[in-house]
């Protein structure tokens, strides 16, 4: 078991560890999708959730459950709701963004339209919804009401801040927190609370949701700019097409001399751009460590996240969701 | 009293009753629209709240908490979160149907974008939920939940359902269910379960609510139809330009030969319009008395939401809600 540990992925391993618990949120999310007079529904859903996605929310809250001795059934509701709220999410991501490609494959407002993208996004929403109130739990409710609060208005802030280069890193990381690590916090912490856990625990597990989910949208920024687009599935300099202000261009943008913030001005706040702006955009952010310096901020967030774990006791899930920690970052090494 | 009730339009006579209600609704309104970090999100939303809406669907569950006897302060939230809802299914149909014109002002998709539409829309939901959570009532959330899941659905059957002649009646009925029918009957039917009433006044709540955005909607897509455009605040026959199947197309298809077909499969279904084409389908509802005999089927709907405030004791709110139910069809005697 532990060598076994030392080569295959966390997720990989958490998947394997809790296949029985995630079989049942397949089907649950198979059956709650199902519209009796659109069709369309879960031919658009099951696109998304089918297309290699790792499912690594509801791996956190079936993970958390598990390690505070849940013994109830509310679990794959749970893991469900984030998947749901996530798939919604990006479904609305995907028109906001008018992307062409998510996970390696046509986006689906690429393969249906805008308006099925809006309306089935709402419609997994309210289905998420539907769940959270068969749990019975207001502390709940409550829980995913404000992670979805704060998701809304991180993206709204995120339209409100691209486009203008005096972006700083709190604000990136109000967008981020809403962005992603809003729904990975609460995907952990409602693991615990439905466990009846006590709040030290509860508190540790949302924190260690909330650095991780931190550190993986650092990294996933960082790969934007600097990653494999095979290994990505989407194109290098995407963010910086769409002039949208990730930490590492944040950390070159506040170092750079006055020539230099012209050339950000033209390219990030009037959107004049040219084939070979991105190239000296990135060796911009090498001249000022920009890279480096996201990557040590996000190795950071990842030690923030293994430490906050200390409060729960020890056992094979704790193992692995450190592992995890590592590993979100490890992808930038 | 009497006198005043047969010269003024039966909302405003609501609002005249509940007028220190509605003054709380609205601050709170304010309160949870106001985002610290996204300026652009009460701007947006308060160009829709402000845009010479009737709050007809708080006022409803005003009247409904009120004709109940609540004496508690929930009624405020319950009242602002169908506003909020209403609002962000407005923002999502203005993405969806492309549309140019809102309550006779410019659409919030043209003001600003389609993004921030989307966005701002998903924020007052996230918001609506927050409030329902602060309720503390599940049977609350249960409904309201529930009410989201037809709404977002109804709103899909309309995208697969529209520019398909084939379309019947019952689908009709299942697409304004959603679309209108589900908010009205959730926000009557929540005003009588915040103050614990019994199951026949909460039956009959949701009933009337029901049926009168059952009416409400039939009239407005007949008004759609026939209606003065100066008075509706947009364009006679959008339906008919975005090849949307409503009660009056589907009653004349249904009647109509071989030939008359062949138009609506042109201009419907394959989308071929000429600027001539709208008064065809006129002529063609009037051959068929189609617009009268929607008209007969809206008056029938206003009858039942009548109808059904039998079970529920005498009193001044119940006389208006009475009227109301008038009201809504005598738009387009």
């Amino acid at each position: 078991m532990a060598s076994d540990q030392n080569n295959q992925k966390p997720h990989d391993l958490l998947s394997e560890l809790l296949k029985k618990e995630l079989d049942a949120v397949d089907k649950l999310i198979y059956e709650r999708m199902i519209s009796e007079y659109a069709p369309r529904i879960p031919e658009i859903a099951s696109h998304l959730i089918n297309a290699g996605g790792k499912k690594l929310r509801p791996l956190l809250t079936l993970a958390s459950a598990k390690m505070c001795g849940y013994k109830g059934q509310y679990h794959i509701h749970l893991a469900s709701i984030v998947e749901f709220i996530h798939t919604a999410t990006l479904l609305h991501d995907d028109v906001v963004d008018e992307s062409k490609k998510r996970r390696g494959k046509p986006s689906a407002n690429l393969l249906w339209d805008n308006k099925s993208s809006v309306l089935v996004g709402d419609y997994l929403f309210s289905r998420s919804f539907q769940l959270m109130v068969e749990t019975g739990s207001l502390e709940v409710l409550n829980i995913l009401a404000n992670a979805s609060a704060t998701i809304a208005e991180g993206e709204v802030l995120q339209l409100t801040v691209s486009q203008d280069i005096s972006t700083d890193e709190e604000i990136y990381l109000k967008v981020i927190r809403g962005k992603t690590a809003a729904l990975f916090s609460a995907a952990t912490q409602v693991g615990a609370v439905i466990s009846g856990s006590e709040e030290t625990i509860i508190n540790a597990l949302y924190e260690y949701g909330d650095a991780l989910g931190v550190a993986f949208q650092i990294v996933d920024d960082l790969l934007d700019v600097a990653g494999d687009s095979k290994i990505i599935g989407k194109n290098n300099g995407d963010d910086f097409r769409e002039r949208k202000l990730t930490l590492p261009f944040i950390k070159a943008i506040s170092s750079c001399n006055q020539n230099e913030k012209d050339f950000w001005k033209r390219t990030i706040e009037k959107g004049d751009q040219t084939s070979e702006d991105f190239n000296t955009a990135l060796k911009l952010m090498q001249k000022y460590e920009a890279i480096e310096r996201t990557r040590l901020d996000a190795l950071k967030w990842a030690k923030t996240a293994k430490n906050s774990l200390d409060a729960v006791p020890d056992n094979d899930i704790k193992v692995i969701l450190t592992n995890l920690a590592d590993y979100v970052v490890d992808r930038v090494k």
